[in-house]
C-alpha cells in the first residue's frame, strides 16, 4: 500500500514522498535529523495533519540516531522538539505526536541515547499504525453515514483527507474507500483546492490510481454541483477539531459547508481522535496559518498576477459546528452538541 | 485610456489586446474578418460580455471591407453572422450586438458593400462608445449603492468585470473606479478566479495600473473573508441577466453570492443594459458553456492533474435573483422583485 512516507530501520532515516511533484513524479527526500523533517513539513513535502503527525514522531528518533556531540537523551528530545513544534502551527496532530512522544520518552527513566532511540523508533510506529487503524475504523463507521440505496454515492471532498494525508487508506478518502470495500458503488467530485491543487494533484492521483471513479472540478464550480442536485454528501478531514466542534480545514472548507446548508446536503468531517483538540474551546482559538504571496502570484516560476499586489493567503479556514452533521471519529461518531459529544469521546 | 480593442478605420482591421498573455506582456492579434474574430472570442483573446458584443460588430465590419468573390451585401452580413454568433453560447452581448447591427443593415436598403461597410463601421463605433457612456453612467449609479461614510469602502469582486471586460471604465469595476473619482478610499478584493485566472491576471492588473488598492485572494478564502467581517459589498458583473433577475457570470459567483447573504453583505450586479435579455424568462433557460478540460489539468503546458481524470469544467453559474440586492445598469437601478423593475426599465 501506498503511504506518503518511508520509515528506513536500518538507516533510522525518514524518507517522504514529495507531493510538490506529484502527479508528475514520485520522488523521495530523505530526512535524516529533525532540521530536514521540519523543512519538508513546512515546504509542504508531506501534508495533511495525520502524516505530519507521524512525520514529526519519526523526526523525534533521527536526533537520537545521530546526536550532536556531547547531547544526552534529554538535550536529544529538547532540540528535536524545539526544531519540529513550529514547523506548521494549524494541524493539532503535529504538537500531539510530540506530546506522545515525550510521555514515552519521560517514562524510559535512565536509558541511553541508543536504547531510547529504539524505544522511541517503536512509539513512531505505533503511532503510524493506529493512524492507519483509526482510518480503517472512522472510514467504516463513516460509509454506514451516506444515504442508503443501491444507487452510487457521489461524494464531495475537498483538498485532500486521503491515503497521502495520512499514514494510509484516509480519513475522508477512507470512507469513500470503505463504501467500495463493501461493494457499492461510490463517486467523488474533487476540487482542485487552490492555491497548491491538491484535489488536482493529489486526491484525483490517489483516486485515478485506485480506479475509483473521480471528477474534477474547480471550487468556483461547487455550488452549481451542489445546486444541479448531484451530490449526496460532502466529507472533509480536518486538520484541528476544537472541543465545541469548529474544524479547521484548507482553505475553502467553509465555502463548501455554508452551500452544503444551503442545499441540505450534509456535511461531514472525517478525522482521527488525535485531531481532536479537548484544550481549544472553539475555532477562533485555532491559529490559521498565513503563507507566502508567492503560492498565488507565481505558478511553475510564470508570474500569474501583477508586480506588487497585495496578497491574502490563509492556508485553513473554520467551518462553524452549526454547518457539520457529524464528527466521524475512530472511537465512534460525535453528533451535534458536539460539546458535549466530543468529551464524551475522549472520556471513553 | 486602454481598451481591449482597436478599430484600425484605415486598414479597416480589429486589433484584440490578447489577454491570454497578460499580465506578462501586452501583445495585441490583428482580426481582418469575421473568422479571425470568432477564434479569438472562441479562445478568450478578447473576453468579458460588453467587450464580446463590441467585438463581434466590428467583426460584421471587417466582412463588408473584405468581401469574397461574388458576395452581395446580404452575403456579407450572412457570413458573418453565421460566423460569429456561435462564438460563445452564455453572454447574451454577443448576440445583441449583431442583432443590432442587422437592425442597422436592414435600414441601408439598396446600399452597395463599400457604403454598408461605411455605415456599419460607423454603428459599431456606437456601439463601442455607447457601452463606455453605459459604464460611466451605471458606475456612478452603483457608487451611490455603497454604504456613507468616510471609512474606505471595502469591495469584493469576482473575476474581471473592468476596463478589460468593456469598452472602457468597466461595470463592477466602474463602480470601483465611480467610488475613487468622487475622492473617497476604495479597496478591492479580487478572487483569482479558476481556471482563467482573470481575477489575478486582469482585475489585479488594470487596478495595480490604476493605482487603486487591490487584495488578491483564492477563491477558497472568499468565505474567511466574509467571516472576518472585512467586507462592504460584492460587486460582479454578468453575462446575462434573465427577465426575472437571475443572473449569469463567470463560474464561482454564485459561490460568493451564497456566503455574501450568510453574512449580511450587499451583493449587486453590474451590467449595461444590453446584458439584460428580457426574452430569457429565468435563469434555468440560460445556455452554460462547458470549455475543454485542459484548462483545468494543465498549467502553462504543465500537466497539473493525473491522465484520465474526468473533469467537469462549466464557465459559467447562475446566481438567483433572491440572493441579488440590486441590478445596477445605465438606465438605473433595478431592486426586487427584479421582473417588474426590469420590464419598467426595458419600456424606459
Amino acid at each position: 500500500m501506498l503511504r506518503p512516507f518511508r520509515w528506513d530501520r536500518a538507516a533510522r532515516r525518514l524518507d517522504l514522498l514529495d507531493q510538490r511533484r506529484l502527479p508528475r513524479e514520485e520522488g523521495w527526500i530523505e530526512c535524516p535529523d529533525p532540521e530536514a523533517v521540519r523543512d519538508a513539513i513546512a515546504s509542504m513535502v508531506v501534508r495533511g495533519a495525520p502524516a505530519i503527525g507521524v512525520a514529526a514522531a519519526y523526526g523525534v528518533v533521527t536526533a537520537f540516531a545521530r546526536p550532536r556531540p556531547g547531547e544526552d537523551p534529554e538535550a536529544c528530545f529538547g532540540r528535536a522538539d524545539r526544531t519540529l513544534r513550529p514547523a506548521r502551527p494549524t494541524a493539532v496532530n503535529l504538537a500531539a505526536a510530540l506530546d506522545r512522544m515525550r510521555l514515552r520518552f519521560d517514562s524510559l527513566g535512565d536509558l541511553g541515547l541508543e536504547d531510547c532511540s529504539r524505544e522511541l523508533e517503536d512509539e513512531a510506529d505505533r503511532i503510524a499504525d493506529e493512524d492507519l487503524e483509526a482510518n480503517r475504523r472512522l472510514g467504516s463507521l463513516g460509509a454506514d453515514l451516506l444515504p442508503p440505496g443501491d444507487e452510487p454515492v457521489r461524494v464531495l471532498t475537498h483538498c485532500n483527507a486521503g491515503t497521502l494525508a495520512t499514514s494510509g487508506y484516509g480519513t475522508a478518502l477512507g470512507i469513500v474507500r470503505a463504501v467500495a470495500e463493501s461493494g457499492r458503488s461510490v463517486e467523488v467530485f474533487a476540487p482542485e483546492t487552490r492555491p497548491w491543487l491538491q484535489g488536482a494533484r493529489l486526491t484525483a492521483w490517489e483516486l485515478v490510481s485506485d480506479d475509483l471513479p473521480v471528477t474534477l472540478l474547480t471550487e468556483g464550480a461547487v455550488g452549481s454541483l451542489l445546486a444541479a442536485r448531484r451530490l449526496d454528501a460532502v466529507v472533509v478531514g480536518a486538520d484541528r477539531i476544537a472541543a465545541n466542534g469548529d474544524a479547521a480545514n484548507k482553505i475553502g472548507t467553509y465555502n463548501s459547508a455554508v452551500l452544503a446548508k444551503r442545499h441540505r446536503v450534509p456535511f461531514l468531517v472525517a478525522a482521527p481522535f488525535s485531531t481532536v483538540d479537548l484544550a481549544t474551546p472553539t475555532g477562533a482559538d485555532i491559529p490559521i496559518e498565513e503563507r507566502d504571496a508567492a503560492e498565488i502570484t507565481e505558478f511553475a516560476g510564470v508570474p500569474v498576477a501583477p508586480d506588487g499586489v497585495r496578497v491574502w493567503n490563509p492556508a485553513f479556514d473554520i467551518t462553524p459546528a452549526a454547518l457539520i452533521a457529524a464528527i466521524v471519529t475512530e472511537r465512534g461518531v460525535a453528533r451535534p452538541p458536539f460539546g458535549p459529544a466530543l468529551a464524551r469521546l475522549g472520556a471513553a
